[in-house]
């Protein structure tokens, strides 16, 4: 396990403060085109350990990011996403994977070393751990928890980007059994979502809107819509 | 359907700016005790219309938010989840839902209305509806779908919460047919998860630590560990 992580770029690439969550949800659209622009490295690290950053039940962080950055890989990996332009042209897309068995393997270490760190109790780290096992597997379906945890990481990362004034294109648009085959990813795994990061080109889509608060926010009790 | 929001604060409560996500992730834990100091109205209200700015699949946004302030209410839902001591004490609980049918019902004005703000054409509208809806529920399970999109949603929730500098709670340990029950809830309704919002009381939970960025991270293919 590792600390929180120190060495990240206090500004985006052009020497610009980083924009706002208020702004990034404001300028932010779903880019369908990009630039060949590189991310620099620099960057790519701090927006992955950063998401990495992201809260999960006990500590569990059960998502995985495969970074597909070679051409002809994000080739292969678009015919697997209905062919998907912004694929073979953003010179980042990132798999985010959610695993169902694999960290069932890492429990061990993940309740001792919170543990010593302070977040548990170093002589009962093994009941803690089997009371999780048993809530997690006994209460939720598998692919259900991990979609929920992965995509904490995954909302992390793009806003993580979005702050640094990178433009983001989240997918959904997927065949996951394909995308499984083409990138080694074990049968295990759900794939949860994907990401272009890179810089936008071509017009923006258009803003579609949202439903009006009180659609979809509810005060006290379902259906008593929110007065704003 | 509504415009972008315009109308938040654009400081912190105390006029500080807003933490920068960066921060935001170093410094965030997810608090287990809060004190009963309020979230002022205009910053409940820009946490949640900058949630509802999330992304989602053709824009259909099947996240709901059921807000409890209530003394009584926030007792009601500590019951049926596990009795958190933070669900009592924090000035707000949100629940966070995702609907596994009503999207359908908006899915209309979800497209005629997309079309005619200029994000899909204003002749082919119910072409595009039916191909999202198809693409949807023929690829998808829907209780994952539904969490895959709530969680962008609560995850963006969260961190504007946290930039805004309030503390706040993640909790995925409650009985979901409890919840549903007690806040007339339908029952096609997952609960997704829920969250405390407020001023965290008491010492943090330590820092467990997180597994080195090449153990959740992988280049070109899943298994080869992504180098810093």
């Amino acid at each position: 396990m590792k600390d929180k992580p120190t060495n990240f770029p206090k500004t985006q690439p052009n020497g610009e403060p980083l924009k706002p969550i208020t702004q990034v949800l404001l300028d932010r659209r779903a880019s369908m085109h990009f630039t060949n622009e590189e991310v620099p490295e620099e960057y790519l690290n701090a927006i992955l350990s950063l998401a990495g950053q992201a809260p999960s039940g006990y500590n569990l962080q059960p998502w995985r990011f495969v970074v597909v950055r070679d051409e002809e890989n994000r080739k292969r990996l678009q015919k697997v996403a209905f062919n998907q332009p912004k694929i073979a042209e953003a010179p980042v897309v990132i798999i985010c994977l959610g695993m169902k068995d694999e960290w069932k393997e890492r429990a061990d270490e993940v309740f001792l070393e919170g543990a010593k760190r302070g977040a548990g109790k170093v002589d009962a780290w093994e009941q803690a751990r089997d009371g999780a096992l048993q809530f997690i597997t006994g209460m939720q379906k598998m692919d259900v928890w991990v979609h929920r945890h992965a995509m904490i990481a995954f909302t992390t990362l793009m806003l993580v980007a979005e702050s640094y004034g990178f433009d983001t294109g989240p997918m959904e648009g997927f065949d996951p059994a394909g995308v499984k085959r083409e990138f080694d990813i074990p049968d295990e795994a759900e794939v949860c979502a994907m990401i272009a990061i890179g810089r936008g080109a071509g017009p923006e889509k258009a803003y579609p809107g949202r439903f009006e608060l009180n659609r979809i926010v509810y005060s006290e009790r379902y259906g008593e819509g929110w007065k704003e």
